[in-house]
């Protein structure tokens, strides 16, 4: 599998992810600015690789910055990194790389500008790296949960092109794969932007997962007719409570596998874990362009005119998640209290 | 509003509604085949619309048959009336008008072939005009279920489009706004055809419905925020349990409602009752290409050899309906019994 993104030389490539599978490009960033431009128009996306991709594009616009000194470097830093916190608003994992690369800044107020700059790529080589640890040991968590010759369905794409690399929920079907678990996959194609259709099944056909697209108009009936055994997918915020926000008709999903009695997992990493917000009515969910809906590829298939609605991620309440999924372990209901308590174990020293 | 479908001479014309929005184009069929042709490609499509184009094309072929002699022309007639029949599976409304034209033929042993020729135009007519008329019935009926000021789901296209004209959902939604209830309409994209894209919007806009368009997977979020009062979609097959089949997605959006305290409302004329089947378990559910899945519009959007299912329609069992909108009155549970009773009324002679 190619890399979703990363250093080369004194840029940032990622895969550009508007053109998947039809085409395998990289897109080049050579400015801070550029990857923010990036990530709104979604050339990378997923909550675990735009967290990754601020990490990196902060690194990149640090080395732009022509301070010399401590105080004039943190200042125009922070703009940065707040403008790159706005890219996006509904996964966290954007805001958490800022304010983990912030941090970094405040702590060496000691140094030059240059051992600062060189630390921030250090430090974005560290997300990266470390994501792609936590993915594989999700997937050595999660694929306990998943039977032998299950079917799973899963909703957008939450695998190595959504992450550093090996995916969450996906990371947890290639875990139970490679255990020879002899698992299949329906993935939903996921309108408006295709995530599951383009990206899921294009990951899992390189892995050799056997994987069947749907319309997510499916969904229920496939469940209904007991074709489906488990779902699992990625999250974009998980608030203290144990709501998820995720793409665009997770909750869907979710209260189909309720009505039909089947699991449904959640699988984030702990950076995904808003453990400020109390319930998942407070995580802003981005509304973007109306053309997304009516604008197919390159065709337009809607009257002139055409109004529409197209809000990009929804809250799914806890009372639909069966488990979560992270690279500390399974947390199970009470969310409440056991995310507290995983949150705490994550951030106490190794 | 254009009519779906009409005679121009001795052809039948109808509106090719694969290339709508982009282009109104007629389709000519001077051939029964024609018209099997396309019903199964979907130049026409909607429960009643494809009763009323069954009763045209059989009108239509009758006029080709060469037959002298009365045995010979209805051996020719019922081979025709079968091919019909299997055009498509799961809309009983195809089959209930093949019976009705199998049943005058039946009925008019004593006559020459030219008159069954010319009681066949007739009788198509008569399917197209009663269509219409019930869907206005419906209409009444069903706006007294609308609340002034109300936003409506309606998922696929149960509009003009898919009726002789008026519409089933789209009928209700009419009669609702030209009673001045100042309603807006919400239009489930309805993958993979994308019929509440490009014909409820399209239908919608020409009557200055306020209509949006959103992504399936956008229905339930929207429930959830309190931006949905009630849901109207059609239907293609109703059992005598109250169990409906229409559109793949349609079940989704009922477990939805349901989970959210929205009423469900199904609008369908009576001929859409298939009382021979107990449950609707019993209707066939039509797989089509998984084409549909993968090249949307023109494009192809997924990675070679991909794998897609691709089922047309679902079932939404009965307990998730709140009521049935039919051209004889509301029907409400217990469905068994009340739809068995208006049956029977509407078999009554009037």
């Amino acid at each position: 599998m190619i890399p979703t993104i990363k250093w080369h030389d004194s840029e940032v490539w990622m895969i550009d992810q508007r053109k998947l599978p039809n085409k395998v490009q990289w897109y080049v960033c050579k400015r801070g600015g550029e990857v923010i431009a990036a990530i709104r128009k979604m050339v990378i996306r997923g909550a675990p690789a735009i967290g990754i991709a601020a990490g990196m594009g902060l690194a990149l616009g640090a080395n732009r910055i022509r301070a010399r000194s401590y105080e004039a470097f943190r200042r125009q830093f922070l703009i940065l990194g707040e403008k790159m916190a706005a890219a996006r608003p509904t996964a966290v994992n954007l805001q958490w790389a800022v304010e983990r690369m912030k941090n970094l800044v405040e702590s060496m107020a000691e140094c030059s500008v240059d051992e600062i700059k060189e630390a921030l790529r250090t430090e974005s080589e560290k997300i990266l790296e470390e994501d792609i640890e936590c993915n594989k040991k999700m997937g050595q968590y999660g694929q306990k949960l998943v039977p032998k010759g299950a079917t799973v369905l899963t909703h957008c794409n939450a695998g190595a092109l959504a992450t550093g690399g090996y995916g969450t929920a996906l990371g947890v079907i290639r875990a139970a794969h490679e255990k020879g678990k002899d698992i299949k996959v329906i993935a939903d194609e996921t309108r408006p932007w295709l995530q599951g259709l383009r990206l899921t099944s294009f990951e899992l056909m390189q892995d050799g997962i056997p994987v069947s697209v749907i319309a997510d108009n499916a969904a229920g009936f496939l469940m209904r007719k007991g074709r489906i055994d488990l779902v699992i997918t990625g999250a974009d915020r998980i608030a203290a409570n144990g709501d998820v926000a995720n793409k665009i008709g997770t909750y869907q999903v979710a209260v189909l596998a309720k009505a039909n009695g089947i699991p449904f997992y959640v699988a984030a990493p702990m950076s995904t874990v808003d453990i400020r917000l109390k319930s998942g009515d407070m995580i802003p969910v981005e509304e973007r362009a109306p053309e997304e809906i009516y604008r197919v590829g390159k065709q337009r298939l809607a009257p002139p005119g055409l109004r529409a609605l197209n809000p990009a991620f929804d809250i799914t309440p806890s009372k639909y998640v069966t488990a979560i999924i992270t690279e500390k372990g399974i947390i199970r209901p009470p969310f409440r209290k056991n995310l507290k308590k995983f949150w705490e174990n994550s951030r106490a020293p190794a």
